[in-house]
């Protein structure tokens, strides 16, 4: 059993405390409006769709369900992102055909952006002449979103932004046809940590049945993302098993990625996500690290199991992020990085316990 | 992408067959009586509870949601199991109560087999003497149960047996509170790889909304079950990786786990369990096969991920299971069981392409 297991036993069963949002933030949530931002699009005739930088399951499904349910209302829609789809997502409708936005393209009058919490979270904020006489749309599901939109739609109980994409193209009369469920699927599935997570809540498998009846093609998404492990990534996967280091007493697991190894195996941002994982699912561990040496600095990925607070951690380095799960970016050598970051989590171990 | 991406393409968003009974089984199925069996039980004043041989988490789930759900109405239930409880369940309740059974201990008139196709998978057919006079319920899953029970209730279509224990106990009238539902998503959670086996339907995601707002605790089911990997699951990990071949152009993964590595590491089934998945999970891969030297012969667990069927491919070894997972023993040296289950794994390759 786990280190903490004492702990854990005495705390079986007792009542889980809901999730809610911070004072300020539940004042904000009032400029969130479903019905509002619903009947807005159903009002448009040619729409932008972007999401995230590095886009995973959930921007992906986010960004293909809207293209595929506005298309079925007549809307024009073309899906737009600053980074490539990795292949593993073209099974999903629309998918393959996301342009590359640089920046020069002739957008539509109406830009949504999903799953951003902020517009520079898609780099939107970097092309203000792109925006300039368009009107914002979001749909988001992020704690600390900015409301940045005209219409917002933003429910951050959502394991998923799929769920909230479901909830407005549900609440347009949309069609939700097998693609489209599959796309919605997608998001719901990965952002959920394959329904895991504690964050899931019972109106998450709700949704899920309902894209079930829909016609969602789960073996698509079990065959596409599970099952289709990359050589990149199975190299990845293979360095870290040799490689993998523990602290404080196996609290604290940790591996570096250096630079040849990255870019022998050429991974994309899929290959490596989850790598981290790996790290935290290990017995008794409650902080995961996963270091990339890259020319821009270290890359850090920070995950903790139960009781640290990442998002503080990484708010060391100048990152932040999630309780549970964060990031920053540190410009220093690999070995200098990797020792400042255990320093810092070491410390955060004791602090908390 | 894997070798087989074109033929997949070809087939996205086809309607997906619907799993129906073979004939054969569909009139068997007659004999199963959610109704009669549920009246029966309530009816009981003491009952034994197997599952079978090396419980995995819906054995374990089944019998203590039975236990817990049967105690809320009166009745006196003691688990019992021919293998010991892997500790990673102890936070089920009644786990950590289940007995050894070894034929000698005296069991109640009511003996209720669950997630069992036959009295052989509880190791029961060994103790003739220990059943006689006794009135045998059983609740499972399997396609290809023996409906050996005086009452059974038989449901194949259910990804996992605690489906039908939900059904069961709900017919009772028991109480089903978080303890109890914690035991029965466990079952649903593990039994579907995390919701994403093909079997999943809307049924299992409504029926885990239930269990949520009925209190189950997803966040011990993920920290005790995925995220407490042992240390002897990690020291296979790493060997896994370190050893793992390719056969048939990528198309067969296989490793295998030597004597001396299973004795350094002391592996309880649980720590194996999901080893061969990982090889399964490699793109490209559409057959995996992990074989293990123990003193009575090779075991082989072979998994297939789109068209192979391994329960013919084990067949050919004396063993069996499902289309997509099956198993074999072979009473050979490893090097040479590895070559003849290679030498068949590769010509159902070619047999079914």
């Amino acid at each position: 059993m786990s280190l903490c297991s004492t702990e854990r036993r005495s705390r079986r069963f007792c009542k889980k405390s809901k999730t809610t949002l911070p004072k300020a933030l539940r004042k904000k949530a009032m400029n969130s409006d479903l019905k509002a931002t619903a009947e807005f699009l159903k009002t448009c005739t040619r729409v932008s769709i972007f999401s995230h930088v590095n886009p995973d399951g959930d921007a992906i499904g986010s960004s293909c369900a809207l293209a595929k349910g506005l298309a079925s209302l007549g809307v024009k829609a073309d899906i737009y992102n600053v980074s490539p789809i990795p292949k593993a997502y073209y099974f999903l409708p629309k998918a393959k055909e996301t342009k590359l936005f640089s920046g020069t393209e002739e957008l539509a009058p109406v830009i949504i952006v999903a799953d951003c919490a902020n517009l520079k979270r898609a780099e939107l904020d970097k092309y203000p002449e792109s925006l300039a006489g368009k009107i914002v749309v979001e749909i988001d599901h992020h704690v600390g979103n900015e409301y940045f939109g005209k219409y917002n739609y933003v429910e951050s109980e959502s394991i998923a932004n799929c769920e909230n994409v479901y909830r407005i193209l549900s609440a347009m009369g949309a069609e939700i046809d097998a693609e489209t469920a599959t796309a919605l699927y997608l998001g719901l599935s990965t952002d959920s940590g394959s329904f895991r997570f504690d964050a899931v809540t019972a109106e998450t498998h709700r949704i899920a049945a309902e894209l079930l009846e829909k016609g969602a093609r789960t073996d698509l998404v079990r065959m596409n993302i599970y099952e289709s492990v990359s050589k990149a990534k199975l190299t990845l996967q293979k360095y870290l098993f040799a490689h993998l280091n523990f602290a404080c007493a196996g609290k604290i697991a940790w591996c570096a990625l250096n630079a040849d190894i990255l870019a022998e195996t050429q991974a994309e941002s899929n290959d490596i996500d989850g790598l981290v994982d790996i790290l935290k699912n290990i017995e008794g561990v409650e902080i995961a690290i996963l270091l990339r040496e890259r020319a821009d600095g270290v890359k850090i990925s920070f995950r903790s199991k139960e009781w640290v607070n990442v998002n503080e951690l990484a708010q060391n380095f100048g990152g932040g992020g999630h309780v549970r799960a964060a990031g920053a970016t540190i410009n220093e050598p690999l070995i200098k990085a990797t020792e400042a970051v255990l320093a810092c989590a070491e410390q955060s171990l004791g602090e908390k316990r």
